[in-house]
């Protein structure tokens, strides 16, 4: 049986300011990808939103920013080769410690916002990013969207890697993003997000806005939880995915049944 | 042979702004507490302190602190037993990060400024914060000052604990450092510093104002390295020691020899 | 006509993170105490509030607050005289500028959270922050709880004081606000506080928990925009002053007609 | 007699760290760009800086930055032109407010940095800062580099602009300053530093690399205090101004005898 996870950001609340319904979206996702404090998130809600996904089997991300609460981390910035390691590091360290103290283990990382779409077209910063990773422990998965040069630098590092494709946004030809601002470019209707994604993992590939199919991996999908609305599209998906016959798991347990590159 | 330690703060440039001379530092102490990027440091100063101090075979620890840079770290806050432990193990985990992508790894934890100072007199703040240290890692060794509520807390949660004492500070009756504001509180001439030194390590204990001796374990000795006259005495209390016959080790090594407490 | 100003805390949301609904209580309230980027609001916030009151013709206030985004300004925090006296007069400079490029100008100045809170009981706190206020601008009205501490050095610093009291919180005999977390403290049914309001207008006074009247000015009301129910009450507070025969004005128009102190 | 402007960045410390010698500094400039706590500064400095300028008669110009204070205002960051405005009102109103408590006034701004840089060969960046200069107060000042699109968007708003050139620093025959990192980019020697000025004032222009003169208004020169030999660099270049019969003033004192353009 064909496996297959679902992630999505999580832990993006900040002091006394609340983002995304958390608890409802641990139901259906089943790796959390977890702010880790530069661009969201703060230690109390880590330490709150690690304890709900070790809860709920869910398995537990990285998901660190650039130090940009005001802009969440989607302005881009333009940092050293030395300083993006600095911050992988530094972040996924930090979530490492609040999973520690809960018991748990940090399986995954996966950038968020303008450090990732930055990365995910310039090898140098997606090199330094996945040797930050790499350093820190070799057997962490890299969580990348399919056919970008993060994914790319992942696997010149080593590091096993989970290609992921977004249920809910366009692709252009070149495998990139349609950007949000052109109209379509974000969809909203869950069935309409679940066919596109069954599409997908039947024809091996993005499937574009042309109709084009990019051949791929296709070992994740990532939803969304900031509206209610999303997280109904994630629990649709969930079931979905389930009904048509795939086993949904987590980024851990298909890498413990080799079911990620490397 | 006796054992004693030499421990420093250390890491607490920011940015473009300097502060201490770290690497004369290095040269004498035996321990270093780094800044964890909440008072002091920032991902790229905990990369190169981490890698120089290595490099010098000095042993890592964490120094939490408050989150306020702008304070640096010296102003009582107050805040939540669960933000406090949530805060511990969010700073003591990204130094484990940083750690670990050089192959290191923190081996001892010791607050800072304000943070360290309210919680050696309150055992609810003390308690939060050696459970978190033991709820990360049982085998961290806590360093704390002598007769403090925090070297009390420390012991209570079970941890391996070193107790400290400072070089250059007066003591009160009660055990704690005269106010720096008092004239004479602080000590500058290296020779009555390592003369202060010996003589509590001779007499067992913290040896007060008035002259009166407080009974206690003293593990470890808290140097400065903030001016070059600093390191200047870190580096006699150093040579000062070796004459006369201690054995000057890291915390990690003196805990391996069943130097420490528990 | 008896003339009352209603006011409420706006301009709280900080990027990303959405935080009361403004736009509904710029319809009730007649002054805005308008975040300043410390503890909660960011310069592409406080624009927007800024433009949104002066469309309502809601007066501008500044309300700077401790810089702690993670705690919004409620976790006391020990800063000196010195320190009190600069973030006073950064703060409410900011919003001066904010204001002024929208044509418009800052006329009231009201601490936020804790530092609000332990002014009101700290005379030296009280002091320099109204010496910053005096300072700026001698003409600004400073907001302040009746029979606060804070309301007394205002007074000493020959600043034009406006007293007021909170339409939901119950009061000791003390004159304090009566902890949160004592069942009661909190009133949430508009009725209860419209009524204890007008109760309070026509006896001239606080009135505590325990029926006692503690004579004082009341020249403004404070009402909370958190919640949709939060907003509904102030609405129907309005309505009712109205409906009572009570003026309810700008705090800057009520210095016009000499309704204020001083 | 020719006037001419000395200006510097100052008040860049920032809590404990302290950057720069500001009090040598301002014994030999006229005119002073004060951080404004974004990229460096904080409310304490500022307060300080302005005290310490009027007291020496130098005037207050705003030196607004970046949200990064740990990249110290040098890393490009993507913003958008409403952010943009609103930093600029936000960070020019916070010393305006520091100003006004010490009895001053600020009259003039100029931007810091990789914001400064990136505005100079961005036009609409430089039409949004500009306009929240205008919009503010347009009686500001504005300093920009000469023959820069930000000094060209000053003018277009209707700002009174002081052209400016570096003492220190080689041009390109673009206008642009030379790449820091090219060699004999920074001129070191105070001697050579003078001569460059004092050439491009009698030619009238920029004089580049390659020998080329690119004509200019030349209202102001500016000069760095980060060192020791830095000041002494400034005090050598105002000495060798005033032998060579030019009049050095503050950028309000050359408005008011109109030697500034508009």
């Amino acid at each position: 049986m064909t496996q297959i996870n679902l992630n999505a950001d999580m832990g993006e609340s900040f002091g006394a300011y609340t983002m995304g319904a958390d608890d409802v979206l641990l139901d259906s996702v089943k790796s959390a990808n977890i702010a880790c404090g530069f661009h969201a998130g703060d230690p109390v809600v880590m330490q709150t939103t690690v304890k709900n996904a070790l809860a709920k089997s869910v398995s537990l991300g990285a998901h660190p920013g650039f130090p940009d609460l005001q802009g969440f981390g989607r302005r881009p910035m333009q940092m050293s080769i030395n300083e993006l390691y600095a911050l992988m590091t530094y972040q996924v360290g930090a979530l490492m410690g609040v999973a520690q103290s809960n018991g748990g283990r940090v399986t995954h990382v996966k950038p968020h916002g303008a450090l990732n779409n930055m990365a995910c077209e310039d090898s140098d910063m997606s090199d330094a990013i996945c040797k930050a990773v790499k350093d820190m422990d070799k057997d962490l998965i890299f969580l990348a969207p399919a056919l970008s040069e993060l994914s790319a630098a992942a696997k010149r590092a080593g590091l096993c890697v989970a290609e992921e494709i977004f249920a809910d946004r366009a692709y252009s030809d070149t495998g990139s993003l349609v950007n949000r601002k052109v109209k379509g470019s974000v969809i909203h209707d869950p069935e309409t997000c679940l066919n596109r994604v069954l599409d997908m993992i039947e024809k091996g590939g993005l499937v574009t806005v042309e109709g084009k199919v990019l051949p791929c991996d296709i070992h994740s999908i990532c939803v969304h939880g900031d509206t209610p609305a999303a997280c109904d599209t994630a629990a649709f998906i969930l079931q979905g995915l389930k009904k048509n016959g795939l086993e949904v798991l987590s980024l851990e347990a298909m890498k413990a049944s080799s079911s990620l590159g490397l």
